[in-house]
C-alpha cells in the first residue's frame, strides 16, 4: 500500500466550542498492519455530542483523548489489508477507529457489519450505539408504562428521535422537545410523536403544561441546562429522569449550571439516574434484534444526516451537533462509492 | 375549661430567615371540643427543618401554611378534655397539632404514645418521624450493602445522626459531615461513626478523599448546596444519592443553586432519588419496632436537644435549626412537669 493517511489530531483542549486551532491535520503514509492486525479504510464516521466530553481533561467514564492523539470516533469501514486470522480483506467492520482515513486494529472492540440487513449509516444510527443508547436508556432506566407521558429533549437528534419513537411504540404519550418548527413537524408528522415543543419559541413552561397536562412520568434528557430545570418543575409523582447527556453544557465556558429545581425529586418522590450504554454490552444482541424488527415493520423510522464533504471538513461538520444543525444521526462520509 | 390558649400564627411569607414580623402571637380562650373531638394540651413540639418549606407559597408535597393560620408542627401532648368515643382524658398522643398550647382534634392522623417504652422526646426523635425518615430513607432508598461507604450530611442533626448509626449497624463505613469539632467528636466518639468531616474546617474535597478513599456508595443528603456538589465529585460507580433535605437552601433569598456536578450521575451510573417518609406509613410499625430494638440493645443512641424555654420563645428556638445550634433532635418543651 502506498496510500496516504489523513488524520485529525487533538492539538489543544478547547475552551468553549472547538476552534480550528484546537485541531491538527496530519498527512502521512498509511500504516501497515503487523501480525494479528488489519487495516480498515474508513467509510463513515459517527459524529456524537459525547465526543466533546472526550476532549476535556479530567475524570470521566473514559480517559480523555490525549493532546497529539488522533481524535476518538466510532466508524464503519472496509478491511483493505489483513494479517489477522479472523478478519479478511473486504469485510465491513465497526469500531472506534478514530477520525482518520486508515486505521490499524487488532480486532479489539470490533464488530462485523452486515450491510444486507441495513445500509452502513443505519448501522451507525438506529442499529448502532445510538439506537442502543435510546433502547436501554429509555426502557431499562426510564421504565415507561403504557399510558404514561415520556418527554425527550434533543428529540430531533440521533438518540432522542429513537427514544421518543420507542416510547410511542410502548404505548406512551411521546412528547419531544426540539429547536425550530421544521424539527417539531418532523417529530409529529413523520415519527409519530404525540406532541412537540419548540424551545426556541419561548415559554417552555406553558408549552410543557399544554403537552404534558398530567405531568411527566419519564424524562429522557439529552440537553441539561434550563430545559432540564423546567421539566423538573413538571414531574409527576414517582417520575424517572434519565440522564443521557447535557449537550447545552458541553461547550460552556463557565462551570455548568446545576438543575436548580432538583428538590422536585423529593416533592415528587422521583429519581434522576445516569447511565452508559457500554454497561449493557452483553444485551446488545437483544437490543439490535428488537430495533431491527421495529425498523423492518415500519414502526421505527431511521434518519441519518450524512454529510459527504469528506474528512477535510471534519472540524466544521462536528460543530453542526452543537448548533442544532443536524436532524437525526450525524454522519461524515469519507468515501464516494458508499455502501 | 377556662385556660388561655397561646398560638404562633404565620403572619407573612418569610424572605430568608424568618423574622419576628413573620409571626403573630395570639392569646385567646382555649377551645372546647365538640362531639367526636378532644382537646390536647401540648407538652413537646417537634422542630424540624421541613417546617421552613411549609411557610413558602407554591406547589410542594403538602399545602403551605396559610397566612393567619397556626404554624404547623408535630407534637406530643395529653388529652385534657374529650367528647370522643375512642380517646379519654389523660391519654398521651402524637399528632400535627400546631405551634400552640391547646389543640382540638377529631383523631385524624393521631397516634397513641406509650411512654413506658421511651420518654416523650425520644418518641418525637428516634421513635418518631425523625427515626423513621432515617430508617426508610437509608435502607429503602439508599440500599447500603455491608462494607460500602455511606456519607451523611447534617450528620449531627436529628435525622442524620440516626441515618449514620443505621449505616454503621448494617456494617457500612459511616462517614458524617457536620459543622464544628464538638459535633464531629460526638459522631465518632459517641455514635460510632467511622469518620467525621468538619465542613467548617474547609477543604471539603481533601477531607472527603481521606474519609472515603474508595468513593461514596450511598450519600444521604440533608443539606444540598456546595456539600452535595462536592460529594457528587466523589461518587463510586453505581452510587445512590438519597435526597432527604436541603437545609442550606431553605432560607436562600436567591433561587437555589442546583448541583453543578450532577453529570457525575452519568459518569458513575449513579442515581439521585427523593423520598418522603409519609409514603412508608404502612410500614411504620416495622420501622418503630426495629428502631426500638436497636435503642434497647444500645446499638442505637438517641439524643434530644430539649429547649424548655416554652412557647413564647418559639421563633428564636426555631432558628437554632438553621444556625446549626442543635445537636440531635430539637424539641421545644411547653410544660414544666415533663413526661
Amino acid at each position: 500500500m502506498t496510500a496516504m493517511n489523513t488524520q485529525w489530531r487533538l492539538a489543544a483542549r478547547p475552551v468553549g466550542l472547538p476552534k480550528p486551532s484546537d485541531w491538527e491535520y496530519v498527512e502521512e503514509p498509511a500504516p501497515e498492519p503487523s501480525d494479528g492486525q488489519f487495516t480498515v479504510q474508513l467509510e463513515y464516521l459517527s459524529l456524537d455530542p459525547a465526543m466533546r466530553g472526550w476532549m476535556n481533561e479530567g475524570r470521566s467514564y473514559v480517559p480523555p483523548v490525549g493532546i497529539g492523539e488522533v481524535m476518538r470516533a466510532g466508524g464503519i469501514g472496509r478491511i483493505v489489508d489483513s494479517r489477522h486470522a479472523d478478519y479478511g480483506v473486504g469485510e465491513r467492520v465497526f469500531g472506534v477507529f478514530g477520525v482518520q482515513r486508515f486505521a490499524i486494529s487488532d480486532g479489539a472492540g470490533v464488530m462485523r457489519v452486515d450491510t444486507t440487513l441495513a445500509p452502513a449509516p443505519v448501522q451507525l444510527g438506529v442499529l448502532g450505539m445510538t439506537g442502543l443508547t435510546a433502547y436501554f436508556g429509555l426502557l431499562d432506566i426510564g421504565r415507561p408504562e403504557p399510558g404514561q407521558t415520556v418527554v425527550v429533549s434533543g428529540a430531533a437528534g440521533a438518540v432522542g428521535s429513537v427514544a421518543g419513537q420507542i416510547a410511542r411504540i410502548k404505548g406512551c404519550r411521546a412528547v419531544g422537545i426540539a429547536g425550530g418548527p421544521e424539527k417539531c413537524e418532523w417529530l409529529t408528522q413523520e415519527l409519530g410523536f404525540d406532541a412537540a415543543i419548540d424551545y426556541k419559541r419561548g415559554d417552555l413552561r406553558a408549552q410543557l403544561r399544554e403537552c404534558a397536562p398530567d405531568g411527566v412520568d419519564v424524562y429522557f434528557d439529552n440537553v441539561g441546562g434550563e430545559i432540564l430545570d423546567e421539566v423538573l418543575r413538571r414531574l409527576a409523582r414517582g417520575a424517572r429522569v434519565v440522564i443521557c447527556g447535557a449537550i447545552s453544557q458541553y461547550n460552556a465556558e463557565q462551570p455548568p449550571k446545576g438543575p436548580a429545581n432538583y428538590m422536585q425529586l423529593l416533592v415528587m418522590r422521583a429519581s434522576m439516574t445516569g447511565f452508559l450504554v457500554f454497561d449493557f454490552a452483553k444485551r446488545y444482541p437483544e437490543g439490535v434484534a428488537q430495533l431491527a424488527k421495529w425498523l423492518q415493520s415500519g414502526e421505527l423510522r431511521s434518519r441519518e444526516d450524512v454529510v459527504s464533504d469528506g474528512l477535510d471538513k471534519f472540524p466544521e461538520v462536528f460543530l453542526m451537533l452543537f448548533r442544532g444543525e443536524n436532524t437525526g444521526k450525524l454522519i461524515l462520509q469519507l468515501t464516494e462509492d458508499g455502501p
